[in-house]
């Protein structure tokens, strides 16, 4: 009943058996790669499958009953022998989240933090450049139109500060960044930094963001990546990227918990980054006027964090290791399509997702309904999916496009049959 | 075994039957007051009684079984319906654990933030006040000498942003806050904020905030008080005290969640701080260049947090309100003096706490054995306690006091047998 669908890999589509939404799924296992998903098994392992149709992975994704029950025992732990003294216990544990981090995004395990958030992980780095002269007034920072809000308002906020400014790149016709453009405005010499989304949180494209990079590098410009809807649900590779810095969240695609994120710092920049807020882990106080910041990523990692949330992240991350992140983006790939396929064959509904290259990110309208009666339908339903509205996205929502949208963002547990749950609902709300 | 020892209240003595350490105890209450607290009870509500002396609360507390099933539950229903509906599913309680928090403070609840750190609040409150100009070239930031290393540090960034420059007040011979030394330093006029420290966290010192705070209101001069290691043990009424931002953590002797904090920005201020680091929930995206801090305490409350930690935070407050805060602090003070005059009487150990009154921080040393081989043999006969060094207080420790201390912090739920069990240790690390 809740069969794997086949994969695109590489831009081809191999093994792709899923027919029109509602049909029954011919392979179970995404033909032609060395790893499968077991969907079945996925979903037996997590709970939530039984309750609800999760649409909304984008969002918060559901947890393993893995990363569950590890954080339920370490907070038990703690509550039986103190949380300092639990964490002690565990302190080799949280070295290996750490490399599970690295390793998930190719970095090396010294490059990496545990944090709060992705904003928390952006603002410490944002801040931490301009405070260390990185963003100084009359230099630009190139962003793309799929720019999410959390980061354009600390964007704002820094430059306010620095005198830096913002330009947004042109996008394509498609809603891409455009890498020649780009290319032109690192030509100008004046830009002290590019930053770029992977994944967009509103519509479902992929940028380029290898072909950034390797513009950004050539121009001997820095590079910072948000990761924050990639991490998890697309090969993420900060070396391949030659991003400088690359922020991301748990409880996303990773399938972590709430209250967490990723930061990545490449070894060269740590030093000269300042991160607002220090403590006794961060710095050394030397003496009543000075104080010395640690070295690396020592700077970024406060004293006080939730360990037990950090630890259920590290399950979160092994998981997505252990099943691998090709095989979850071929799945994911598939399942949106798929999902995109049957919405469009609805009269009256229209799909916003642009790009080349599309994620599980599903934008839509319904005619005659607004999203977040569409929204309130579906979960009527037992289905969750999200509103999008332009205020999270100004460089791209309003105008000619939409002002919200539909969002929904299957993931590799996702079925044909959950997917068909939604397009019925949607089809039930269209004039008859 | 477990009985309750008697309460000081109001610097009078009531009640105390407690004699020498080991004894047993006579009343079964904290005498003379309304409430009292039913020590057996809640040690059979808490876990960790059963398998470790923890006098480790300075550091963080042990949880109640409802504060842990609290976050276990929201953790439950995150993994069953969604992160972000089972936080829509629980609003109405997260709104109950503010105004918890600012019951708990004397505040109104549009003033309190929950946050991940006393650290953070901390952080955010004071980049707030330096990015909103209030920390200018040339003012003075006056501190006591108690003043902990990650707000010191966050201090010394800051100021050597703005330009702004500290002064430690003078102390007087027992080390609290020489409150005629700081009018003096008022007087001056180029005092832009005055920042105190409720309870030292190395020293076991209370200082008289009150009068602190009055001094300030009187000169006109913002005052932030540092409540976290007083809250949940003392009365902390922002009121009565006067200051306009109080910052804590959850995890100390409020029994909370590691990885929680709350913030108290008083009403008239808040809209003059500027946080550094801002997503949709914090302001608005107005367009390409121009964003709007959001009104009241939302410019401190991220999108992204805990929520199930929060709301454990929340019903570990909430106990604090049904204990009473005043029996609570009548608790500690006794089983903490009880401690410290059990150690003075071993010839060897000597106990550093200072002030004219003191708290449930008790320090000292043992000749001829340093502070953490006295942690690792209290640990070996599963006694919690900590270390504090000067590198966490460079304005009051070494020099003339010691490098590092011995920390025991026991909080209500404390025994007097629990503290015989660590007096016994202290004893046989001595020279017979």
């Amino acid at each position: 009943m809740c069969g794997t669908v086949g994969g695109t890999v590489g831009g081809t589509t191999v093994g792709t058996t899923v027919g029109s939404a509602g049909s029954s799924v011919g392979s179970s296992s995404v033909r032609g790669m060395e790893r499968v998903i077991d969907v079945d098994a996925e979903r037996a392992a997590t709970p939530g499958c039984a309750t609800v149709v999760h649409l909304n992975n984008a969002g918060a994704a559901l947890p393993t009953t893995a990363t569950l029950e590890t954080i339920v025992d370490h907070l038990r732990l703690e509550s039986e022998v103190g949380g300092y003294e639990a964490e002690a216990a565990v302190a080799g544990r949280l070295d290996g989240v750490r490399s599970s981090v690295a390793q998930l995004l190719g970095a090396g395990s010294d490059e990496v933090a545990l944090t709060g958030s992705d904003t928390e992980s952006w603002t410490r780095a944002l801040w931490g450049l301009a405070l260390g002269g990185g963003l100084p007034a009359g230099r630009r920072v190139l962003v793309d139109h799929q720019f999410y809000d959390s980061h354009y308002l600390g964007l704002l906020q820094v430059c306010a500060v620095t005198g830096a400014t913002i330009t947004a790149v042109p996008a394509t016709a498609d809603g891409t960044v455009d890498v020649d453009a780009l290319e032109d405005e690192l030509a100008v010499g004046d830009v002290a930094l590019v930053s770029a989304t992977h994944v967009g949180t509103h519509r479902g494209l992929v940028n380029p963001v290898h072909e950034v990079g390797a513009r950004c590098d050539a121009a001997g410009v820095l590079f910072f990546l948000d990761a924050c809807q990639s991490a998890g649900q697309l090969p993420v590779d900060v070396g391949a990227i030659r991003c400088a810095v690359a922020t991301a969240t748990g409880r996303k695609w990773l399938r972590g918990p709430r209250g967490t994120g990723l930061l990545f710092v490449r070894r060269d920049l740590v030093g000269s980054l300042v991160p607002p807020g220090v403590d006794g882990a961060a710095a050394r106080w030397d003496d009543p006027t000075h104080y010395s910041l640690r070295d690396g990523m020592a700077r970024f990692t406060p004293f006080e964090h939730p360990v037990a949330l950090h630890l259920g992240l590290g399950t979160a991350v092994d998981h997505v290791l252990d099943l691998g992140i090709d095989a979850i983006a071929a799945q994911i790939d598939v399942i949106a399509e798929h999902l995109r396929t049957a919405l469009t064959a609805l009269e009256g509904v229209a799909v916003h997702d642009g790009g080349s290259r599309r994620s599980g990110i599903v934008t839509f309208t319904v005619e005659g309904t607004g999203p977040a009666a569409v929204k309130a339908a579906a979960s009527s339903a037992g289905i969750n999916v999200s509103v999008t509205e332009a205020a999270a996205a100004r460089l791209d929502m309003g105008g000619t496009r939409p002002d919200a949208v539909v969002r929904a963002s299957p993931h590799y547990l996702t079925t044909p049959e959950e997917c068909a749950r939604l397009v019925e609902v949607v089809a039930g709300l269209l004039p008859a």
